[in-house]
């Protein structure tokens, strides 16, 4: 019978509680359809960073190898700075996977609020490049302490890592009506930019039946507020990626139900799954933290994992149980987090 | 009496027809007022840059360096890449005068539908760095025409830069209740954003009363648009404060209302002032293109030359044409924009 390895990162603060109660629903999910899930749960996170200096062991990395994909809570705390954090396990994990696409859909789920009306059809894909552009560890700082001390960072696109992307997305968009939003910034930045406009015409050529809209980040950005059910499939760089989510999240009114996979399409190495929201310390251990983010992307793991139907089910599930009208407080409602997890294990068939 | 010398640079497309029917305004509001205003036009544009391949002179710099200000309309055409327009004018502009301020208000007009409900008391003040970060001209390309191609560009963030625009916009929000949001991305962009909080929360700490409320680019994005009258002054870096004002300007409603002033505040050098949008070629000469943007970036200019009297009664003018339902068609309005120029001169007291 079908079984998978996935390491499970809880992490930090909620993410601790969210990813609790969706492994559970998984794994009612997984006996419903006739396969098991074995999860190695690794306690990688920031009180690891305190003890050891690591937000993983030096051979973390490995250990994640061997398994069949990653699922990830949140990382994040007060006591280390972010860029700690982040930069010692989440973006790691991305590069040395060679996870390039991070795929982040939204749509306005039942029961949930968008932050304007008439967008019930909204329906969004963000094909976000995900390992190089604008987050690179090429750069620093000049006259640490003086007055004249500056910082510099090297954004870096590469012609393979521009085609990847745009690939992928062209053909997501094929299946959606054809536009592809490409996000960029060809009038203000001069180097990178242009390229990256130049390396999605050409790639995006060859799909016939896709046209590329090529859109400025800033216009873009108004345009998902004024006209979000105008946009159907967006490919953009780490950072316009990143910011473009956020925003199509918060239009469908919650960044709290937003899942995010890291994807290596070619599966010579695990993808990791994991909700967009952070660690919020603030509201930590408290038990209403919302798992829908972290439940929708256990679907999109379910789902990459060929579960197509456990996938479906998951999803039908969260969704059936916000269209009764229960949901954790940040959505209005009052229930746990446990309690909206035990009613989404009563809804799958 | 009073005299001003400004260089109006009316540019490419609606920027001519919105410039043009501005300047009447201002004149108007000049005359009644006590002032006169001396306009020297410059066709520095697109065309000029097919003839010449310059988008201004070459001592274009210098001839605007006498007057007291720069008044644009919008540069761009679908003839020349947008990089070589902005970058051979308004870019140049902007770091020759050490325009190194760029304020962009944005509330919700009378008469203009918000992007969602519950936003009548939306004010909000982007301070935007305007000279350096990650537009830059440090960068280019590696192996052009290969498959091993890569595009650099290197963010430049300098403490001195950094600390002028904390501290203006820190004065901003001493008077707009005391909390000054920071646009940042500390736990993804490694080098230069860490760098951007620190020196932020260094200067901010001198202003007593003004606290800063450090957001993550993504988490303020969707926070805008979630709960948008809970900002108030925004402190953000050249690239993040592009997205957020347009954004800004698309929860209130439209990016044709949009004013820019790009100010050295030292008043060594000219400042320039001109509306967000762009120069929609495809409306261009119809004579429908939208001039508020443009009649509120000049009342911010009359403002700057120490005319506040005629400054608020431009702003009262086209407020209150607003009110009485008098909009160009992108407002839903059927008037052109003649007439709602004339419109607001018939209102100015
Ligand atoms: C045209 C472009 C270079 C410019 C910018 O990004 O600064 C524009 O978007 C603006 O906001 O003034
Ligand atoms: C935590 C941060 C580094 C990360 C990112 O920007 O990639 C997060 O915002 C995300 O979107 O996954």
């Amino acid at each position: 019978s079908r079984n998978f390895t996935i390491d499970s990162i809880p992490g930090d603060g909620i993410g601790v509680d969210v990813t609790q109660v969706a492994m559970e629903c998984v794994d009612a999910a997984a006996a419903l359809h006739g396969f098991t899930v074995s999860w190695r749960i690794r306690d990688w996170n920031s009180d690891l960073y305190v003890k050891t200096g690591r937000m993983m062991p030096v051979d973390g990395i490995e250990q994640l190898s061997s398994g069949d994909g990653i699922y990830l809570g949140a990382v994040g705390t007060p006591d280390v700075p972010d860029d700690v954090t982040l930069w010692g396990l989440l973006i790691p994990i991305r590069r040395e996977f060679d996870q390039y696409i991070n795929l982040r859909p939204m749509k306005l789920l039942p029961g949930v609020t968008g932050a304007m009306p008439g967008i019930e059809d909204l329906d969004i894909v963000v094909v976000r490049e995900n390992v190089e552009g604008e987050y690179s560890q090429i750069g620093g700082r000049f006259g640490a302490g003086t007055d004249a001390e500056f910082a510099v960072q090297e954004s870096v696109f590469t012609k393979a890592g521009i085609s990847r992307v745009a690939r992928y997305a062209a053909e997501a968009a094929a299946g959606r009506g054809g536009t592809l939003v490409s996000a960029t910034k060809s009038n203000g930045i001069i180097h990178t930019m242009p390229f990256w406009d130049e390396v999605v015409a050409r790639t995006v050529a060859q799909f016939a039946g896709v046209t590329v809209d090529k859109v400025l980040i800033d216009a873009l950005a108004a345009r998902l507020v004024m006209k979000p059910t105008s946009v159907r499939t967006i490919v953009a760089s780490n950072l316009f990626g990143d910011i473009l989510s956020d925003l199509v999240a918060g239009v469908a009114g919650s960044i709290g139900i937003a899942p995010s996979a890291n994807l290596n399409p070619e599966r010579r190495y695990p993808s990791m799954f994991e909700p967009v929201h952070g660690s919020a310390p603030d509201i930590a251990g408290k038990g209403i933290a919302n798992p829908v983010g972290a439940l929708w992307a256990a679907s999109m793991m379910l789902e990459h994992l060929g579960e197509v139907a456990a996938a479906r089910s998951l999803t039908a599930a969260f969704e059936s149980t916000l269209a009764d009208g229960i949901a954790t407080p940040d959505l209005g409602g009052s229930a746990t987090t446990m309690e909206f997890a035990k009613e989404v294990r009563d809804r799958l068939r």
